[in-house]
């Protein structure tokens, strides 16, 4: 079988391009109405996607005034979406820095559980003053203290994870024996930013552990995916861009000594589809008619951390913006939209307009075969293992989506066209990656 | 309509009996199986119950040897079954001493969202050393800093649902404005545990917050309850010691400044059922006999405090045990259950057998029309607003309440036939609480 695609589907309440909420179509409540999300998760298994997605922060962000804020916090809400779907992966983001270690790794072991093995984590070390205000700091912990924290913290749950060997279960009813003690293994962490003393309080999970995700892009996150991660999402604007991105990967990886193949990249993608170009185009603009510039000012300003009132529209950015290693926030995003501004010579309006769709990442618009023929040239041009799809609208995006691209993509041999295993394989098979062995293991495991 | 009876179902894998699980019909793998809580559910909700709940503590419980061990998280297994059901409440156990407000208050608002308004929360301190140590401290912290810590959390907790108005939402699509930001309210707290500045990242929920429900029947227990609790649930052995602590909680609730009937008490009952009073009591006695005592004397001396090898099988409890006061775990709990033993006159192997059941709750061996008879007594007679159904065998012991106990309850009036409202009513609306107003509303409600 030729290399397969893998593709994962990217949920945002009404679609990534800020103004979504705004079209007729789009419900304004979308983002805590379950039966929205239940219909993008069965849309995406229709498609046979790999896994749906998540993002969170522990934090409200911008002003309500501007577009949909808040949502239902995603291990709870996927947990929903175990119930509704029965293939698809389910990857929740959260935080290192907002949360402990033994509770964290209890859900993800629970929802692993629920759902036969199809949960992954989006890990993330949550950039910003207003998430470290609502968890007891002043400031937001230094850039590289975050990495150094969620290092240890996937470690420690690692080690929680493994605290249960496969087998520990016994089940001597005759005997009165329920369980092997000798195969339970407390961590007995002593670290720098956390102490776990004992054992998990819920067997290990069919995955062992949920996939881990990764999808920061500054120097730091990248030696964290080296190290960690088994997939990574990535915003990149162009393929050059994304291919430098993908190799170095994957040799840091190798450098970390495993093994290349067991990470996976995936860029994100804002399919922006018409059945012409210009329908495309059409339909790109009517998004953009609907962007309220000012806002797009406020956010750019924040993130840029300039003084507010300090663009201009109509004008190109300022010089003199501060370097990467100034910033303590998001860095790789930081550098990506300075960068894009800058090579492609756009006024701060025009920046506003390329971010509307998808915050930095590629924004694509055109017909199914064209959308379809840049996935393929990523795919087989050293840039991706496959694709994190960010639909500007929701539904009607992945509808399309899936009802016009994923023929394509099936069609050429580069995506499946049902679901594996029975009753289904797990998330991290589905990915191509082995379950891991048990660190704490006491005696061989069976040959398969 | 004559004052009803509130049922809550305290499930909990093969039952609550320790030698449950050792029961030829029972599933020794039943903690992590979601087919078995969905089936629990779904049995709980035909016998129109208003309420089912998980108990949970961060810590892996004892030997693995002795008893089942380690259970799904409270709030990823309810998600689930909110999924599964339509009408019954989920209430989850969470701990005040091991989790972050924000979080834990964003969990319980998505819970509630997707259930409909359905969520609760047991609100527990969690006590012993164990769980500390999974937590970075090294000691169990003591009993009234545990409860003070509860109180703050609370009351964060409250301000961060409080947090958006009902009406914050605004969708103006035409005018770009999607919400009303002078309608969001961040708490800005500074206390003594908790720093939290910002608002919650999730609308208000159907309820506005979930029941909140609480459980220890220490002197701090009962003072936390009468302040925040909504429903208790309680271990009383006797009919008169129900009654004092019925009265007592009330009267503590109304000076309080609450209203008592906002406050419904439900004492633990582990119903062992027969066709005959003979068959009840064989049922019970065939539990007994799986116990296997070396391991209750274990657990009886850790709760106790005591020196493993202190106990006797076949003698009483040894003199000189500690004051409540001395003890900084589950204090309401050791009273008990020292009393229990003093007051019969129990051996020690007659104790392990009496708590083998229920851990201290009433175990009630009878037919369905002594258990119904039980259940009226004291619910007419000042003990009760309801009961916390804890079957010795799952499911058995709770199809079997349903289907011979329930009918009794009904056809004496005390119980309801069906769920009322369309598309159904929340928990809050069941356990005939008003849903609360905002602490911060600018504006007044409308009239209903």
């Amino acid at each position: 079988m030729t290399r397969q695609l893998h593709l994962n589907a990217f949920l945002m309440n009404t679609g990534h391009h800020e103004a979504s909420w705004r079209l007729p179509e789009s419900d304004p409540y979308a983002h805590v109405d379950l039966a929205h999300y239940v219909g993008l998760a069965r849309t995406a298994e229709r498609g046979t996607f790999d896994s749906l997605f998540l993002a969170d922060g522990p934090q409200l962000w911008g002003n309500l005034a501007q577009r949909p804020a808040g949502a239902l916090e995603p291990l709870t809400l996927l947990t929903a979406l175990a119930t509704a779907t029965e293939h698809i992966g389910l990857i929740a983001t959260a935080s290192t820095s907002y949360n402990s270690p033994y509770n964290l790794a209890r859900k993800f072991a629970s929802l692993d559980i629920i759902s036969g093995g199809r949960a992954g984590w989006n890990i993330v070390t949550t950039a910003g003053a207003e998430a470290a205000r609502n968890f007891g700091l002043e400031h937001e912990p230094a850039h590289a203290e975050r990495y150094a924290r969620a290092a240890e913290f996937v470690d420690v749950a690692l080690k929680l994870w493994d605290s249960w060997e496969d087998d520990a279960i016994v089940a001597d009813k005759s005997a009165g024996v329920w369980g092997d003690d000798s195969k339970v293994h407390p961590p007995r962490h002593q670290g720098t930013y956390f102490s776990v003393a004992g054992a998990l309080n819920v067997p290990r999970s069919p995955q062992g552990y949920p996939l881990l995700v990764q999808a920061g892009s500054s120097e730091d996150g990248k030696a964290f995916a080296a190290r960690y991660a088994e997939a990574v999402f990535t915003a990149q604007q162009t393929l050059a861009d994304a291919q430098a991105f993908y190799a170095g990967l994957k040799a840091r990886t190798a450098q970390a000594g495993r093994d290349p193949g067991h990470i996976k990249v995936l860029p994100g993608i804002v399919p922006v589809l018409g059945s012409t170009e210009a329908e495309a185009r059409a339909a790109e603009q009517l998004l953009e008619d609907h962007i309220v510039h000012a806002h797009g000012v406020d956010r750019l300003e924040n993130l840029l951390r300039l003084e507010p009132g300090t663009l201009e529209l109509d004008a190109p950015l300022p010089d003199g913006l501060p370097p990467e290693s100034a910033i303590e926030g998001a860095r790789s995003r930081y550098t990506l939209i300075v960068e894009l501004a800058r090579r492609e010579r756009l006024t701060v309006r025009q920046l506003i307009g390329r971010l509307g769709g998808g915050r930095g990442h590629l924004t694509f618009a055109g017909t199914p075969e064209q959308v379809a023929d840049e996935i393929e040239t990523w795919f087989t041009q050293g840039a991706a293992d496959g694709f994190n799809i960010m639909p500007a609208v929701l539904p009607s995006g992945l509808d399309a989506f899936v009802e016009h691209v994923v023929p394509l993509l099936r069609a050429r041999g580069l995506l499946r066209t049902g679901y594996d295993g029975r009753p289904h394989q797990t998330l991290r098979e589905r990915y191509g990656l082995p379950r891991p062995v048990n660190q704490y293991l006491t005696s061989l495991p069976a040959l398969v």
